[in-house]
C-alpha cells in the first residue's frame, strides 16, 4: 500500500482516505462519496484495530464481512481496499503511542481506558501508509474525529480532515456496525437517545440554551427506555469538548448508553 | 517548507533530511554528505526544541548562531535550511505527544524524564513538514537514534533512517555543540570518556567480553578524572538496549557524566 500510494503520488494523484473497521453501512460509503469528491483516487482501509477495543469490550464478535464490504466498496467506486494484517500494523516490538491528552480525559475516554492511544496511533500508522491529502471521517465518532483533527494539526501531518454529518435509519437511529446486535425491542430502547437528540436540538432552535434545562429534558427522554444506562450525557464545547452550561458557542450534545452491555454512542450539533 | 516539500515531490526529487539543533559542527556536516548521497535535494532543520529539555537543563543557553549555520550549511551544499519558530512547531492547545516505551526506560530516560517524548513528538512534527525519503541522524546521540529508528518503524513511516558514527576531535573528544561549555581543564577530565571507551574497545578486539571486567576498566579511566560524575555507564544490546553480561551479540558501551554541572554522553560500538 505504500508502495502503492507514493506510486500514485509520484503521478501527481491526489489520495483520498477512508479509513474504518468494515461491515460497511451506507454511513461508510457516504464518507467515500465525500473522498472522491476531494480526491482523484479514493482508498478504504478495512482494519479492526485491537488496540482500541478494552479486555471486556467487543473485539472478538466486532461484526465482520470482508467479502460483503469488498462488493460494496468496489460498487460505490473506492479505487483501493487496503485490509492490513494485525502484524502489518503491529510490528513485533512495537512500543510507539500516539496520545492526545487533554481531548480524552471526558466522554469516552473515562470509560474505555486506552481507547483514544489506539485509534490515534493506528490512525497515525494508517495515515503514514496511505500518504492521503485528505482523510474522511464520520461525525458519530465525534470525540475520535476532534482527536483526529487535533493530533493532525499538532504532528503537523500534510493531511485534511473531513467530517461527515451521520447518516440515520428513517427512525433516527444512527447508522453503526454494532446495530446488527439489537433486536427489535432493544432497538426501539436505543432510539430513546436519538430522539433525546433531536428534543434538544429542537428546544435550542425554540430559544433554550441552558444546558442544564436541556439536560433534564435529554435525561427523562432517556429514562423512558427501561432498559437503557445512560453512561454519560453531556453537552459541550465543539472544540475543546470541555462541559459547558449555556450554550453561547457552537456546542455539542453526546450520549453514550448501554442496553444488556451493548454499547452504543451518538450525538448531535447544537449551534 | 510542508508546500516546498509537496511540490519537490511532485517533481520526483527525493528528499533527504538532516534535523539538527544547530550550532553545527563537523559532525552535523558529515551528515549533510550522507543526506546528499542519498537524495536529490538536501533538507536541514535547525530547531533547538524546548520539550526535550528539562526544566534545570541548558535550553536557555544551549549555544545558537545562525548566521554563521546557515553559512556553514549552505557550504556544505544543503539546498534548504528551515529554521522554525517554536509557535510553528507547537501549535496553540497542542497536547499530542508520541511515547515510545521500553527503549527510553535505562540510560539516559530516568536521568531526563521527558527528554525523549520530546524528541520523539518533534522528529514526527519534521518529518510530516519535510516529508523527506531519507533522514541522517548521528550515532552520539545512540538512545536518540534507536529511539527514533523505532518510531519510525512502528508508526510505519514511509522515511528510512541512517545512522552515521560519531565524529572526533583529533583528542579523542566527540563533537558536540556542547564543547564550548568546556574550559582546557574541564575538557581533559572529559576526555576520559572517549579514552574509557576506547580502552573497552580494545580490550574486547583482545577477546575480553565480559561485561563486568570491561566496566571496570571503563570506571577505573573514568575516576582518575577528579571532577568528572559519572550519570551512567553501561554495556547494551545494540537494538533494544537492554544490559548484557557478555558481549556475545552487537553492543555498545555508553557513558553519561557530569563536570561541574555540564553534561557530556559518548558511546561506541562493540562488536
Amino acid at each position: 500500500m505504500q508502495k502503492l500510494s507514493q506510486s500514485l503520488l509520484q503521478q501527481g494523484k491526489r489520495i483520498g482516505f477512508v479509513p474504518t473497521m468494515g461491515f460497511l453501512h451506507e454511513g461508510h460509503l457516504s464518507l467515500v462519496d465525500v473522498a472522491k469528491k476531494h480526491s482523484d483516487v479514493a482508498v478504504m482501509s478495512i482494519f479492526v484495530n485491537p488496540t482500541q477495543f478494552g479486555p471486556n469490550e467487543d473485539y472478538e464478535r466486532y461484526p465482520r464481512d470482508a467479502a460483503r464490504d469488498q462488493k460494496l466498496a468496489q460498487q460505490r467506486g473506492v479505487d483501493y481496499l487496503w485490509m492490513p494484517e494485525v502484524e502489518q500494523m503491529y510490528p513485533a516490538g512495537e512500543q510507539t503511542k500516539v496520545v492526545v491528552t487533554e481531548l480524552t480525559r471526558g466522554l469516552c475516554g473515562p470509560f474505555r481506558p486506552g481507547h483514544f492511544m489506539g485509534v490515534a496511533t493506528v490512525v497515525a500508522k494508517l495515515f503514514h501508509v496511505v500518504q492521503a491529502q485528505v482523510a474522511v471521517f464520520g461525525e458519530k465518532d465525534f470525540q475520535q474525529l476532534q482527536v483526529i483533527r487535533r493530533m493532525v494539526k499538532d504532528l503537523l501531518m500534510p493531511i485534511e480532515i473531513i467530517g461527515v454529518p451521520t447518516l440515520r435509519d428513517p427512525d433516527g437511529l444512527a447508522m453503526s456496525s454494532r446495530n446488527v446486535y439489537l433486536n427489535e425491542e432493544e432497538r426501539k430502547e436505543v432510539l430513546g437517545i436519538s430522539q433525546a437528540i433531536q428534543a434538544v436540538q429542537a428546544l435550542l432552535k425554540n430559544g433554550e440554551t441552558q444546558v442544564e434545562k436541556l439536560l433534564a429534558v435529554a435525561k427523562s427522554i432517556l429514562e423512558k427506555s427501561p432498559h437503557l444506562k445512560i453512561e454519560y450525557l453531556e453537552i459541550v464545547d465543539k472544540e475543546n469538548l470541555e462541559q459547558i452550561e449555556k450554550i453561547d458557542r457552537p456546542a455539542r450534545i453526546l450520549i453514550a448508553a448501554y442496553i444488556h452491555q451493548k454499547r452504543f454512542i451518538d450525538n448531535g450539533a447544537l449551534e
